[in-house]
């Protein structure tokens, strides 16, 4: 990554709902950026922490124990072999970070599965 | 990390410029908050990239062959073994990412080097 990155301006290229884009690498984490709106599904990645941060909008992480919600300049870390799913009401903008190759949907697999796109 | 992290409280706990404090973690990535103001030290990492985001103000990172200034809701990645110095006129408030251990001065060290507290 030779040049920085504007959230607003990536979040902008994006199509659908929870449709992530790469922006940009920490050594072998990607980073990410995704709309979402509606509720993903319930998923659990066994292997690594998940972190997300609040851009824009309001982000329901579900918890089997309780919700996290996020505003913008909130974030939060789901530990690894935790089930979670998250969600919105109204659009909303977050920025992941996850080691490479983690799908987005876990072990859950599925129709919401989705292969970043490079931005 | 059980709770959800809002930026802006815990940049409000933190003492002086340049004195990171560790609101969470990724793995074995700590999750660093830091207010800057004035110039930092030309340093570099060579086993790691550095992961910044900038939350509040206006900073910029000198690189040797030119500045990246980054406004809020901009990120920039340092690659492994740029030497780099950030800087602010005003004071600004970044979101760092980098694996636990590294130093903040890099290879450089001197009276700038400091341990982040756990917030």
């Amino acid at each position: 990554m030779n040049d920085k990155v504007n959230l607003a301006e990536k979040l902008a290229l994006l199509g659908g709902w929870y449709e992530p884009g790469i922006v940009g690498r920490i050594n072998d984490y990607k980073l990410q950026v995704v709309k979402v709106k509606g509720p993903f599904v319930w998923h659990k990645h066994d292997e690594t922490d998940d972190f997300f941060l609040c851009v824009k909008g309001r982000l329901t992480i579900h918890l089997r124990d309780r919700d996290v919600v996020l505003e913008p300049g909130e974030l939060f870390v789901v530990a690894a072999g935790v089930e979670h799913c998250p969600e919105a009401d109204e659009e909303t903008h977050v920025l992941l970070i996850e080691p490479d190759g983690t799908p987005n949907t876990g072990d859950a697999g599925g129709a919401m599965t989705a292969t970043p796109r490079e931005l």
